[in-house]
């Protein structure tokens, strides 16, 4: 449960002040929900993300050197409104282009889109990825993909910001997204739904000791509930789908993000990551680089998500092992 | 609630494994539950520190360069045993003498201290310091300072570990944790219990949208449950108890550490730290340097907790600046 707030309203604005006070790098543009690096250099592409709030530490955390120029912000799983995106383009536009990431959902779609439409009649070069990581089901719709944007979105930070950083194009920016987004796959599983602060209930229903595979960060319910047996068989669940997703075959190079989903605690998502790393190792594939920690929740949610990525360039682990700034990478 | 497992007595190794999975600086010594930095240089002063296990990251996240040489871990909220602490200090012994962190409880000082008796008869030297940051009060014994070993006790991690990186000796790091020590304080309040694996209730009973001030981190209850009122009221009161510790005047350079207790959202915490750094500077203190995550749990309690530490000493701002590969810094 969400506690610690001083007003409902105001819980987004002092969360960003919070973050703007320990982090020098970070800066507001007045009276918008933008946050930028004040360090970014000019001559190179900047690269704007965002979405709704309650997914803390993204994206305000993957604003820095080499990542994101800025994050654009709404409120609480409410995206930015498309005026404010319009706003942040125009900020960022130094004469190279913006590139944008967006996350897969109907209303950010709306919203970037329409703010892209209005900031090209303004003559800014806009280019633009959606990034729809999600290999979750709808048992409602014949079991289609989801396709929702979830916390691979987080790799197309990474390796299209220092992209950037090294001085690609908007054009380059471009293709290495096409390649690089269908090639990133995310599913994960609750132990304990969202609950809204102030709200009575959870955003849906799942009993002490249960499991909802294939969660939306949203409050989205996932695509079957079960009871919890074992970490172990958590992983097997996760490894299959994800398997469907690949067809990989043994030796091929991949890299992994294991994502807390908000509440999960450390112990728990190391003994996950633990029964993961086995798996992987079994199939036989070869794991580049790592990432275990927190980096796109859905607000008091207990869970946790697996992102692969088959790594079709190599240049993309140069950018995913460069340094930067950016507090939540 | 903890939920994500494979079996109770396996909980502790699983973990263990996976964070040697996927942080090759960190190797375990066979046998027993100890961790090292595998790359840590024989003419430096290794340093040694853990405790019980259910702190995640802690301590495990503090071994690398600059920070801890190695650490012992025992079983959920229990002591390594007199005999894993002497086998780590042997270990660690390459001439130089091995320098100890130890936290202020009765278990862990009786294991300790064991240990370290024995390895002074086998010849070693070994000298250590107890982390005793806790300034939450003891309501039944006339409002006494508690002064456990908490949060704070990774700053003596960070501080001693960099200085014996730098190649100060035995005595000299004997001399800056005496000075340290004292300087550092730590309190912090639950909105929510923690509870073992398995278990069907909390450790110590808090109802929803309450506080306990002053928990310790191993189900101690506060010294006062209030119900919640906002953010900021929380951060009165701890900085109320701080000032009482400090007695600080203006202009007084701190550093700053919030932790997170366990499962509180990083929306709250990035709200209360912002009320934090608000009070501060009222008071109008210099803080040169701040860390905001999660450093020392309690399980799955939910709650942050806040340490200052006053700087003394510059050389103190440089140790902790300086870089780790100690993965939870």
């Amino acid at each position: 449960m969400i506690t610690i707030q001083n007003h409902k309203q105001q819980m987004i604005p002092q969360y960003i002040k919070g973050m703007l006070d320990i982090h020098s790098h970070l800066e507001k543009v007045p009276d918008f929900p933008i946050i930028y690096n004040r360090h970014h250099d000019p001559e190179k592409v900047p690269i704007l993300s965002g979405g709704g709030s309650g997914h803390e530490p993204a994206h305000i955390g993957f604003v820095g050197d080499g990542m994101l120029t800025a994050a654009v912000y709404g409120d609480l799983f409410t995206p930015p409104t498309y005026d404010h995106i319009l706003e942040a383009i125009r900020f960022l536009d130094k004469g190279k282009g913006v590139y944008v990431i967006i996350k897969n959902f109907d209303a950010d779609i709306r919203e970037f889109s329409k703010a892209i439409t209005l900031a090209r009649k303004e003559c800014i070069q806009v280019k633009y990825i959606v990034s729809h990581d999600d290999i979750s089901v709808e048992p409602q719709k014949n079991f289609q993909m989801r396709h929702r944007g979830l916390a691979g979105t987080i790799l197309l930070h990474k390796i299209l910001g220092q992209a950037a950083q090294n001085g690609v194009s908007l054009e380059q920016l471009e293709k290495i997204a096409f390649d690089l987004a269908t090639e990133i796959a995310t599913i994960g599983f609750a132990t304990k739904s969202a609950r809204f602060p102030n709200a009575a209930l959870p955003l849906f229903d799942l009993p002490e000791d249960h499991i909802s595979f294939g969660i939306g960060i949203h409050g989205e319910e996932g695509y079957r509930t079960v009871p919890f047996s074992s970490s172990e068989h958590l992983a097997v669940e996760i490894i299959n789908k994800l398997q469907i997703k690949f067809h990989w075959q043994e030796r091929e190079d991949f890299i992994l993000l294991v994502n807390n989903l908000g509440t999960a605690t450390d112990l728990e998502q190391g003994i996950f990551l633990n029964d993961i790393c086995q798996l992987l190792d079994l199939e036989g594939l070869n794991i580049h680089f790592i990432k275990n920690g927190k980096y796109m929740t859905s607000l008091d949610m207990s869970g946790i998500s697996v992102t692969l990525a088959r790594l079709k360039d190599p240049a993309w682990l140069d950018y995913l092992k460069a340094p930067t700034n950016a507090f939540a990478w």
